[in-house]
């Protein structure tokens, strides 16, 4: 019998909570996946992996890590042999996780080449999100499905990814000139909404293609944070593309109380009947964006 | 004669930079408006704004700053006595730059009620982002205009928007189940490119509409970091709708040397005559998302 497979921290396990050996990790579903680094499929998405030292080609910069994806490697030796394909179900599951949102554990092992690894056995890194999935040649010639993935987990005093990324990209003249974010945040109660509408848009029922799937966003009706205070609740979610996200968020558009437009948009939102929208929810929005 | 406005950081004025007055900020331009609180207009964008306690509803945290717009109070008390609107040229540029990615300067005064305010003069708080704009009712009764900005500046230790939204918005729960970000940048380059373009995207040619205008992204054909250090240069950043810009990333689609689609779309890209792409850019993504 396979367990179902888990995503997010699962209670019990901190961070730099150690393993005897990868049996340890199977009961609670934490990674169940005994001979494979990457426990997922893409179906469901990838939620954890173990970094064992099985690929020439990673690279472990603590918070950020350059992850090599499953197959054509020899076991015993980490050699390559052949080429990674994506239809492998583990390259396939980060990719999911990618499009998603869905956060990944990750979890060194002792034969990991890496200052972060332990001596013995293995210890749980944190949760980390995938934010880019590409392939090239290795060093063996062969072509190798690669990961970056970011730490997104609970600790606020580790390097969150800005951090890292204006330490490592931005010289001072690019920070200089002021490097302005945006930011498209993916909770459970998100990924679930956009589960629920298959990622088509609410708006304009499309979903956008990527080459795991669909992707949408979550956009939250009344924000999130100081001084809107709205519910990271799926009552106050909506399963946008990313344009009609934009324009949400900036009130090009709004929504009235019978999931008609305003604004410069016509029609009127898709509404499954398992969502339940909070109206008062929707009437902040119009507020707050001059439609009375 | 107006001097024309500058964005960014202006050699010379550090952090913590004080001014005695608002005179000291005009010659170098870092705010060139001594009667008002926001430097700009809804054409150019707002560069600099000074924080000096003159309306009754800012809240001051720091590196996040909920600020009321221009318009509509007494100078002399403060209070507000008239509705606030999104024409005044204040407003309409602070709006412009949440759109368009642009720095805002932000400077406090000794007047403005909070804990980082100087004591006489003038500080330069750094700069910030405009992530968040709205209406509502102030304390007063009267409709205002109201921003957040979120500190976006040269100093890495200092609290980045992320760890702000971690501790404040999410619980425990919440952030047990692991929030996963997806990041857009706005540099000085890829700000270039947009406006090149008039934010009309390279693939479909449709501006994303917003209250102040137009949105579009920039995004970088190699990307940015380790492992793939491209630069942050125009001849390697297209300008793309977001759902374009997610499905470039994603390698949905990539570009051949004759600007030709191949992937999921067909078509063509535009390219302004001013824009020169690397065609080495183009082949590193199309490589690295399996078109060979």
């Amino acid at each position: 019998m396979v367990r179902p497979i888990k995503f997010g921290e699962i209670p019990g396990f901190e961070e730099e909570h150690w393993f005897r050996d990868r049996k340890e990790m199977m009961p609670s579903s934490f990674h169940r996946n005994w001979g494979a680094g990457i426990d997922g499929n893409g179906k469901e998405g990838a939620a954890a992996i173990v970094l064992s030292g099985g690929y020439e080609d990673d690279d472990d910069l603590g918070d950020v890590i350059i992850y090599t994806g499953a197959g054509g490697n020899n076991p015993d030796t980490g050699k390559q042999v052949q080429d990674q394909t994506w239809e492998n179900r583990g390259n396939a599951g980060l990719r999911l996780s990618m499009d998603q949102g869905l956060p990944v554990r990750v979890i060194r092992g002792h034969s990991h080449k890496s200052k972060f690894s332990p001596s013995t056995g293995y210890t749980y890194a944190g949760l980390y999100s995938v934010v880019d999935a590409w392939e090239e040649k290795g060093k063996s010639g062969f072509k190798i499905c690669k990961f970056r993935l970011e730490y997104c987990g609970l600790n606020i005093k580790r390097a969150l990814p800005e951090h890292t990324e204006l330490k490592n990209l931005h010289g001072e003249t690019q920070r200089k000139s002021g490097t302005v974010l945006r930011i498209i945040r993916d909770t459970q109660i998100t990924r679930g909404i956009k589960k629920l509408y298959n990622f088509e848009c609410q708006v304009c029922g499309s979903p956008v293609l990527t080459q795991s799937g669909r992707y949408a966003e979550g956009a939250h009706i009344k924000p999130l944070g100081k001084p809107h205070n709205g519910h990271d609740s799926s009552d106050n979610v909506l399963c946008l593309c990313p344009n009609h996200h934009v324009m949400f968020d900036r009130g090009s558009f709004s929504i009235n109380d019978d999931l008609t437009l305003i604004g410069i948009l016509e029609g009127r939102l898709t509404l499954h009947k398992k969502h339940h929208i909070n109206k008062t929810n929707l009437e902040y929005h119009r507020k707050s964006h001059g439609y009375n």
